[in-house]
């Protein structure tokens, strides 16, 4: 058994404590935002707060630090100005580059430059892609809220473009984005791979779940 | 090269439909939500919906899909009434039992006793922890809002108690999670460990990023 005690972060000083609570929720996703400014100026930031919010439409949250920092400013004020952002998802190979978006670069200086990721534009998108992405999405803004409990900004965005592998889609609907070699982050500064348990089949009260194979079928 | 080509998922049917959008956000959080109703009967689910909204107060999101669905109302229903509610993270030894929790139980049955896990109530918190699980939060219901744009209810919580391993946390406030056997998710069913590739300093436009021991030092 582990040795389970409660924590007094009340306690602890305001960046050790940052660090902490960052952790509580669990693994977060990983995602590059790449959005243009209304001049023309593409801008790239890692983001470990995007969420899922509904299938139908295909709904995307995404919680902005107050914007008094500067790191995220340049993001915010792309996607309410064009209305427009691009999601991209971070592999190993380009861990460290994605990391590094979010030093703070001055805003005349595109961060797929100084990291040296390659913005791609597509399909008559506004909002730049990243070439190096295993999975890449196309969103317009939605809805803003200014969440007044904490001075955080919360974006509702819809999925408009997705472009990935077709092999990494399963019969029925799965994307294996561990194949795709996703990461996902802990806390402000860790990044981890993954390790599929399994699929677990729809559960049901009278039945015990069982084990899927990765394209959905029993194993 | 990945072979990216453009997914027309508005051409899938539904449930394949939902079931990609769902993969879309990355990996996502693994919880399991324990709460009691006013009467006194205890309930468990899992969500994969929970994410970091701030540090200061130290607040958590979580979204529950439209309450007409069965499976999520007794959650919502409990923490509307109550308050309050706790999340405990998931490790590989409980996943199947967590999962299980989906199951739409009756009202009157305890999905702890149902699955096999255990109500642990301390410290005159109301709502029940996970006695099994490596990381157990108490919150307090702060803020809900209906979200008109697709029937969700997003809850934000503020988190009052802790309970982990202290070996777990390192000195400058990091969580290692996986050392903890932490899961994540990805989609409707996928349960994932992890491994990590490696904690990066803070990014500096002057300097690239290095890689940092768990504990945070330079390697």
């Amino acid at each position: 058994m582990n040795k389970m005690e409660r924590i007094h972060f009340d306690d602890f000083e305001q960046r050790k404590r940052a660090a902490l609570i960052n952790c509580l929720s669990g693994f977060k996703s990983a995602n590059l935002v790449g959005t243009t400014s209304a001049s023309g100026q593409d801008n790239l930031s890692i983001v470990s707060s995007c969420f899922h919010i509904g299938a139908n439409p295909a709904l995307m949250g995404m919680i902005i630090r107050p914007i008094t920092t500067d790191r995220s400013r340049h993001t915010f004020d792309n996607i309410l100005e064009t209305k427009f952002c691009t999601l991209n998802h971070i592999n190993e190979q380009m861990v460290e580059k994605a990391h590094q978006t979010s030093a703070r670069y001055p805003q005349e200086q595109s961060e797929f430059e100084q990291v040296g990721l390659t913005a791609q534009k597509k399909d008559g998108f506004l909002a730049p892609f990243v070439l190096e992405s295993p999975l890449q999405m196309g969103l317009e803004l939605r809805e803003h809220q200014h969440l007044k409990i904490n001075g955080c900004e919360m974006l509702i965005l819809e999925i408009q473009h997705l472009y990935t592998d077709p092999s990494w889609i399963c019969p029925d609907g799965f994307v294996d984005i561990e194949a795709a070699g996703t990461l996902c982050v802990s806390g402000l500064d860790s990044y981890h791979k993954t390790q599929r348990i399994s699929r677990l089949s729809y559960a049901k009260p009278e039945t015990w779940p069982t084990h899927l194979s990765v394209k959905g079928s029993e194993k």
